[in-house]
């Protein structure tokens, strides 16, 4: 363990509150016991109630103090947990009186960092601590639990010793020389290189999902006028339970509102206010959807399913479509039906609903739901899903290793093949952790928040 | 103790943190152990990691959980809680899963109502937990901390043991109806009641302190125009360390900013405004002066040392001043002294400065200082202060005792005497709590944070 100074901050948010607690890490936490508490030689992990008392004598609150060992603590140093009643002027005087004795306030990721230092979690896992903490949605969190849970590691470290069996071939054939790399050879080290590049390009592709994740997946809602868009925009954000209400929506030119659908943050977007400009308004509803599907994931196309559609109207919106998935709502399903949506480029399915159904919400939602299942889970990694900055590392990697497999075919000289692939190495490396690295380990705490 | 419903909630503030907690309290928390963290014996007071998984056996975040025993918690019922990562979807689902598994979330107050039901704390200390919570200075946390080691109990248990001396005494000469109350014993009662009278009448005293705690100390700069109100205004909030910022202030026909001086929370009052106007400053600053006064405690009466002014100014505002504490500052002391202020009414102090002197600020500030600890600080019932409902109960033991000694020196029939006295003693007991009073309870926890 290294030897560091005692840091201190508030573990929980600011405010009043039944209970606070401030965390202290650092070789003062045993003197601080007995100082503080008159408890010199804390059982660890025991819960104590404890008066607080000030340096200079004066009690500030009742408190609850824990005790955690060296070696068996969150940042491997010892810690002691406070817990007090959770007023703010509170949290200011145990705050004040600690740094009376010596310890300092923690700067943000402080004891995530230490944790990593001191080998109780590796980079990968202490980047999943904030990812746990700042999760918006479900999917989120089962992602960043997975990696706190190692899973990732493992996967990298799977990687890892795959390369180096690898690398431990072609040591063998540098030592002796006069072997050269035989078609067998050749075909063989193909047979471990190309899982490895699937792996990681596995994992490459995960990184989408992570985008999404922290912006959201936006749907949007388009159509002619009066196919009833506004009704199934408010159904699916009112009626149904299953969809949870989250934050109240900006009014643009376009209604949005932040839903979760099956564990995912949703931001989906009615196109409203042009229904007042009474001149047009075809025109200008359609260029204000072409401008939300740019924007967009998931379109829902509604149409009137008692309407024929002009040509011109599915070629004005059909190109751009293209690479979204649409699911293709045919409303008023009990008005005749003369609509013809043959036309239409590679729609994701097509529902016949309306408004006036009981289940017009669920319909929809459960077709979003399997839509998401299907393209927005990640199948391929078992909820294993890489960062920005793991993305950066893995991609050179990924590049290390097509060259390596360029030049096994081409059949060139071991010692630069074994070069290539010590550089993929050291970038697995890196997503794991070296300890030794420092700025950019500032660069990754620093986004952390205080007292984590 | 009492078999109730497990209830939960959450206990810390809501909000991305490093940490959260959730109490658990009930007869269900050694079943929820087993169930949720595979711990069926834990053992009590023992911090714990586990991995919290749901009723559907999903993963929802590695936590921290300590099992508190019956009779050995902050309810007197057991007890779990849990740390989790500082998520509020964490939070969510926890509370979820916990919902399933037969818990209901707590209503405001209710754990710590669990803890006087149970006998772990009197009234008095329960209301103090809350007082703990909310104390916006030094000075209110100071009382609430002594009031939950149980001092306010003390003094009013030392009453109602005085009492039931007294009624012993009385019940005694019922026994012996011939005796009439001889004088000295008649002397001997007197001796005995006055004291009791004292206590209960400084405790009474001691709700002024609380009700300003409450509502801050209001203090005014008054003063005729262009006498550096606003300059010394500055200084006292800015200027100097000591002063702690608190809230921006509300600018309506005055500035006033909150402040803390000496763990006081006050209000700070400056005129400002009618600087705009030029018509009838003078007379428009008086009345604005005078309308500041009525809401006031203390005036800083700010007057420029090198004018003389009209007695018609003191006239209009020395009536005001009467009841308040006044300080008057002399600025401009660099200035020939020609200020006579030996008209104005009994002041508290006088000091002379200059907002030109680097310590102008101080030394305002430290003659403030000294007017709240002479004046505010209470004296008589060291750190006892009491609060509305308190004050209400111990008003009509006040009178019951007055209505007494009232009876004890008209030599009235024993039987009134001791129906009095036993009037008085239930407002006493009413202080320190009797637990079939459920309005009374509910009424006193429903003001209490949720999860406390």
């Amino acid at each position: 363990m290294i030897e560091q100074d005692t840091i201190i901050s508030l573990a929980t948010k600011a405010g009043e509150s039944a209970i606070g607690l401030i965390r202290i890490s650092g070789n003062l936490c045993r003197k601080l016991s007995k100082d503080i508490f008159r408890v010199p030689s804390p059982t660890p992990r025991r819960s104590n109630l404890r008066n607080y008392v000030s340096v200079e004598g004066k009690l500030i609150d009742q408190v609850l103090f824990v005790f955690f060992d060296n070696g068996k603590s969150y940042t491997g140093e010892e810690i002691i947990e406070i817990a007090f009643h959770g007023n703010p002027l509170i949290a200011d005087q145990i705050l004040n009186d600690l740094l009376r004795r010596k310890c300092r306030l923690a700067l943000p990721g402080e004891y995530t960092k230490r944790a990593f230092l001191n080998g109780k979690i590796d980079l990968s896992q202490a980047e999943s601590v904030a990812q746990l903490i700042s999760a918006k949605s479900e999917v989120e969190l089962e992602i960043a639990n997975n990696h706190l849970l190692g899973n990732l590691s493992k996967t990298l470290m799977e990687i890892q010793s795959k390369v180096l069996n690898l690398q431990a071939r072609f040591e063998a054939s540098i030592d002796f020389p006069e072997d050269e790399i035989s078609d067998q050879h050749k075909d063989k080290i193909l047979e471990i290189i190309d899982p490895i590049m699937l792996t990681v390009s596995n994992l490459l592709e995960s990184e989408n999902i992570s985008r999404l994740l922290a912006n959201g997946i936006k749907i949007s809602l388009i159509g002619p006028p009066n196919v009833g868009k506004s009704s199934i925009f408010n159904k699916l954000l009112y009626d149904d339970r299953a969809l949870v209400d989250r934050e109240p929506g900006t009014t643009r030119d376009y209604l949005s509102k932040e839903i979760v659908i099956n564990g995912f943050n949703i931001e989906i977007f009615d196109t409203a206010g042009i229904r007042n400009s009474n001149n047009n308004i075809e025109a200008l509803g359609i260029q204000k959807s072409v401008d939300l599907i740019k924007d967009s994931k998931i379109i829902l196309l509604i149409l009137d399913s008692s309407l024929p559609y002009p040509t011109s109207f599915f070629e004005q919106i059909k190109d751009e479509c293209k690479d979204r998935d649409t699911i293709i709502i045919q409303n008023k399903s009990d008005l005749t039906r003369s609509l013809n949506i043959e036309d239409f480029p590679n729609y994701f399915s097509t529902i016949q609903t309306s408004t006036l159904n009981q289940d017009c919400a669920e319909v929809i939602q459960k077709e979003i739901q399997s839509l998401l299942d299907q393209k927005y889970k990640n199948n391929h990694t078992n909820d294993i899903v890489v960062n920005k900055r793991q993305h950066n590392h893995l991609y050179k990697a990924y590049k290390s290793l097509k060259e390596v497999r360029q030049l096994v075919t081409e059949t060139m000289n071991e010692e630069i093949i074994l070069q290539e692939l010590k550089l993929s190495l050291q970038e697995i490396n890196s997503i794991i952790g070296i300890k030794d690295n420092e700025d950019m380990l500032t660069e990754l705490f620093k986004n952390f928040c205080i007292g984590k």
